[in-house]
Formats: C-alpha cells, structure tokens, sequence
C-alpha cells in the first residue's frame, strides 16, 4: 500500500491503475469505514482511500481543531483491507490559495436538517467531494448511509455536473446496540455512550409507526422529540422525508427516511432509517 | 467527423480516443473560432468541439432566444479543419432536471467588469464547462482570450476545483480593421459595422499611453469612455486590471490588460489588449 501525499504523484500513479474504487475519509478509521472500504474493494482493481480533515465542511465553533488525526493507525487498518493507495494530501496540497474562492454551490436543501445547524457545511463537503474526484478520477464512490444528506447532495452534483462516477451508498454500520458506528462517538462519556443506543430506537419506533399506518409523521416527530428532550438530548430535528430525493414527506408516500440529529452533552450526533412500504 | 447528441454516446467514443483537445463553442462559428480549432489540432490526437447554447450564461433580455443555431454550417466548417467530433446536445440532455440544481460559484470577480452587467453569467459560464469538461474529459482545452475575463474565471475553476485539463489561451482573432471578431458582430448595422473599430483603437492609444509611462489609469480610461460616448458608444466599462487575476491595477504593475465593453445601438461588443512592460 502506497501513502501518496501529493496530487502530482496520485495523477502519477492513477495513469496506469485500471479501474478505481474510491472512498473519501477525515481518518481516526472504525468499522464503518472498513465496511465502505469491503464494498470498494468489490468494485474495483484498485481502492484509493483519502484521509483529509476538510476545514470547509466544519463551522466556526465545531471540532475541527480537537478532530483526531490518527494516519499511521488508519493507514495500518486499511493495509490490512487491501487498499492500494492513501490519498493524504496536507491543507496547502488541497487549499493553496488560502481561501477556495470556486466552491459548488447545493440548492436550498444544504440549509434544510442539519445544513440549518451546520451553515456552510454541505457546500464545503460538495466542494471538496468535487475537488477529490477531479483528482482522483474514480470510476466508483462508496458513500455510508449514516451521513444521509451528505449522500443526497453527493448523488445530485454527481447528476447535476454530470461527474462520471457511479455512487454506491453503503448501510450504516452499528454497534450490537444498535447506536451508529461514527468517530464522535469516542468523545461521549461512559454514561452518554450508554444513553445514546436511544436515537436510533426512536428511529425505529417512528420507522415502527408508519408501517402499521400512521401517517401523521408531526405527531410522531413531535413524540420522538419529547421523549429524547425528557431524557437529556438536545434535538436538534427529527424529520420523515422523502427518501432519496429529502422533500417534504406526504402521508401515503412509500419512499420514506426519517433522520434525527441530536446532541448528549456537546457531541452532535446523527442517524436515519429508510422505510420502503 | 461524427456529430454525437448524447452524453452517453460521447462518453462511449471517449474510452478509445486517446488524447482530446476541448474547444466548447455556442456554435455560429467564425475564424476566431477556427483559429482555436487550429491550435487544439496541434495539442492532441482527436478535437471535440462542442456547439450548446447555454440558457445559463444569458440573463433576462439577453439574446438567448435570437442567438443564431446554425449547426450544419458550422459542422461543415469543423470537418474541414480535421475535428474529430462535434458534440451538440439538446437542452434536455445538459439540464434534464429543468432548474440546475448545482452551480459553481466564482468568487467575487464574477460581479465585476462585464459581471456587473451580466448578473449570473459568469455562474452560469463556470457552471455549463465544469459540466462539459466531465462529459468529454479533455487533456486540454481552448480558450480565446478575447473572452478574457471568462477565461480568467475558467482558469481559476481548474485550478481550485483541481481539473485535470490544461488551458490553452488562444490570441483574439480580428478583421483586417482591428475589429475583434465574434458571432454579435452580424447583429451590427453597416454605419454600426464602421463604427465598431473605434473600440480596439481606444484600447490600443491606452496601451500606447502606458507604455509610455502614462501611471494614471483612471485618467486614461476616462479619456476613452468620453471619446466613445461622444461618437455614440453607450460604455459598460473601459478598465485597466492586473493581467491574469484581473484585480484592480496599481501603477506600476507589469503585466495589465485593458478591457472594454460597450454598446453600439442595442449590440454590446467586448474587447481587450495586454501589455507585458
């Protein structure tokens, strides 16, 4: 496995790879990236890993300075996977000027769900998603599921400036307690980790819900909301929405998605469930 | 020379075509365009060049709907100069979705200079050759430099969205009477037509000026803007810039460009020159 720092060397080495499978990463690597990294490999001759804490994506106030960076024990787990290449390019490689003054732009659904918490961070993932793939060309992208949004507006510029990648959405990885495998989760205290199993269950009790034919999904966001503020969450939504493109739901849909974001404690944490009726 | 319609009939020729050189083109071809065929012939194996007519880069009473379609003439044009494939999607196949979700946004410089008076353009501009370029994934692609101002934007999206695609600047092509040539010239009367040289001769006594040591430049572009109106011109702008950025310039600098916009009757012809002291 070859570690590549420079975007000179990875064109280089892209030149003569044959088909590429590509999954873009911060780092501090757990099993749900491995499993991204399983579903590249499948794909491809080659799977090329980027790790790179992109400054565009966190806002003033978020956890980009304290973001663990771990390269040597990531790049030891994706040796073992059979990655080919590590793309971690160091700040000046990707921003050299400083300031990215081309950025792509999403449509109004980067200020819905978590973009209205996070202001600017769905254009900075757009921006550096579109960056990575002119680099590395990739003839496939694995995105997970957990980050739900991210991977709507990843599938609509793909679509939207016609980048010739085929996008793969791969299933949340979880705990046996079913709380989603994210690299925030280590900056929960013992007692919050024990709590946290709680959003995904609410999920699954909206999820629940609405298969047996409630259809009033503001009742059972509201309920959720309740329930998780009685227990110490700080909600910042729960939404039913169309699953795929994430417009408003409609009773009687059948392509459904409901995503909550809520924080124990300062950690911000997020999850979706799909539901096909 | 084959005339291919569709994204994914391009994308099918592309997979053998070796080395391709770019000219995107809105079509209604003249020697100024021809001239850009040229130098690509000399860059690659195979030319594309590409005739769309971009609904984007027009704005609310622009000339989209009057813009001359004259496909088979310009077809017949290219396959005398050796290209290799002319692209001319409909519009359905460039915006399927009707509204372009995802844009790529300039910075700043977009809302100067002809930006100021062409709201959106310069989007819309970035917006369709981002798009182009990851349809026909050329090596290199061509420029006129009479475009000057896109061509800087075009140059600043390649580099900061990391495009893997060399720009090529192509010299201003002019009739025998200095007049830039360009498809909006045929929008001309014949008094207009006559007219029309003024506009390259002011830019030239400009350049004379400071090549002379002349440092005053609003001086100097107020001079011209006079002139102009007082012959009947209504000016957008005359302007000198630090050449390459484009940002305002100072006394001193070494390399600037002069650039103009102005109307003669209801059609608006641009224009510029470098100096390199």
């Amino acid at each position: 496995m070859k570690i590549i720092h420079t975007i000179k060397e990875l064109r280089e080495w892209r030149k003569t790879a044959g088909r590429v499978a590509f999954v873009p990463t911060m780092g501090n690597l757990h099993e749900g990236h491995l499993a991204l990294v399983r579903e590249a490999r499948q794909r491809a001759d080659h799977v090329v890993v980027s790790i790179f804490v992109n400054r565009l994506q966190f806002g003033q106030g978020e956890d980009f300075d304290k973001y663990p960076r771990t390269l040597q024990q990531d790049a030891d787990k994706l040796s073992a996977e059979g990655v080919s290449v590590v793309f971690a390019p160091d700040e000046k490689e990707l921003y050299p000027n400083v300031e990215q003054r081309y950025n792509v732009e999403p449509p109004y659904l980067q200020n819905e769900l978590c973009g209205k918490f996070r202001p600017g961070h769905f254009r900075g993932v757009a921006t550096v998603v579109c960056k990575l793939f002119n680099i590395v060309e990739p003839d496939v992208a694995c995105f997970g599921k957990k980050d739900y949004q991210q991977l709507a507006i990843i599938k609509g510029l793909v679509e939207d400036l016609n980048i010739n990648v085929e996008i793969v959405p791969v299933d949340t990885g979880r705990a046996s307690d079913g709380l989603a495998l994210s690299s925030r989760n280590q900056y929960l205290s013992e007692q919050e980790r024990a709590e946290a199993p709680r959003l995904y269950r609410e999920l699954r009790t909206i999820a629940e819900a609405i298969r047996n034919g409630n259809l009033v999904y503001a009742e059972l966001e509201n309920a959720a909301i309740q329930r998780l503020t009685d227990t110490g969450w700080s909600v910042d939504y729960v939404e039913v929405r169309h699953a795929g493109s994430l417009e408003i739901a409609h009773a009687g849909d059948k392509n459904l998605v409901v995503l909550a974001a809520a924080r124990l404690g300062s950690t911000r944490l997020i999850d979706n469930i799909e539901i096909h009726l």
